[in-house]
């Protein structure tokens, strides 16, 4: 199961949790709404959110530029409300600079589980032979120590349990009692 | 419900899990078992142990001196286990100084929720009136910034769930892993 399945299951069974909403340049679909699916917007339009660093991280992917509008994010904070943003790592990179006090939960896909722990265990293998296996994750695993928490994408009700287990735990950290 | 039922279920249902034995200077009562009730010392023997800091926290209560021994938490790490330490405000700030990485779970009577939401709550009342108001447990409240998690204890299966996640949460933290 990827993680769209993830992460459906988990807005369904999660209070006051919702979905980010980026800003996209590319034209909607049949069906998207405006402010529901997307808030589309022109190029001009996103290039001028940019220099008013109303993206808490934005990306191009091929053509078309997408973003995640801090506004929207902070709204919902101010409310009480958590906001789940699926990025990448540069994605992610963006966000913990801008909002360090965010979650950072690093789904990853099971049959790297090993390699996963050997990167972060302590030197048991060398840097460079963990590298030379994981050519192609290489740029994701460096960033790890960026993240909070891991949590391997290995059986779906295992992984919810653990999402779901974090978000409750988060919201009871005394130092986030004082936004709530 | 109390501490001490949520504690029995907590232990019950969460695995590598197991609770602190304490060292204690008092006579053992009829079916109390060295190792598995407490482990029992005389005084003499107690106070070598705190010369050696043997003890993650100790106190005395009455005449008897009561301690969670370092060696028994430290073994159970190792093996990948967690230890259960169910400690007063007195006892968590010995661990915490001991042992930083300790994770501190402040359990609270439901009855003063509102009073310890208010407390940790930025500036919105005066310090003086709320320590007036909470002057039978002033002395725990003022140390709630020590501990990482809040849960209130209103409803156990609520409470039981909550820890219960954090347990979970911490285990899934990317700077734990290594110790796993």
């Amino acid at each position: 199961m990827g993680k769209g399945t993830l992460k459906k299951a988990l807005l369904n069974q999660t209070r006051d949790l919702n979905l980010s909403i980026s800003a996209t340049t590319r034209a909607a679909r049949p069906g998207e709404v405006h402010g529901q699916h997307y808030f589309f917007v022109d190029q001009v339009r996103f290039r001028e959110m940019i220099e008013e660093d109303a993206f808490l991280e934005w990306a191009q992917v091929y053509s078309n530029l997408y973003g995640t509008p801090r506004e929207f994010v902070l709204n919902h904070l101010q409310q009480g409300r958590d906001v789940l943003l699926e990025i990448d790592i540069q994605g992610a990179l963006q966000v913990k600079e801008k909002m360090p006090s965010g979650v950072f939960i690093f789904i990853y896909p099971p049959n790297l589980k090993e390699l996963a722990f050997r990167l972060v265990s302590r030197g048991q293998d060398s840097k460079d032979s963990i590298e030379a296996r994981l050519a192609a994750c290489e740029n994701e695993l460096k960033h790890i120590d960026y993240y909070d928490y891991l949590v391997v994408n290995d059986k779906i009700d295992r992984a919810l349990q653990k999402i779901t287990a974090i978000i409750i735990a988060e919201r009871c950290k005394i130092k986030n009692l004082n936004m709530r």
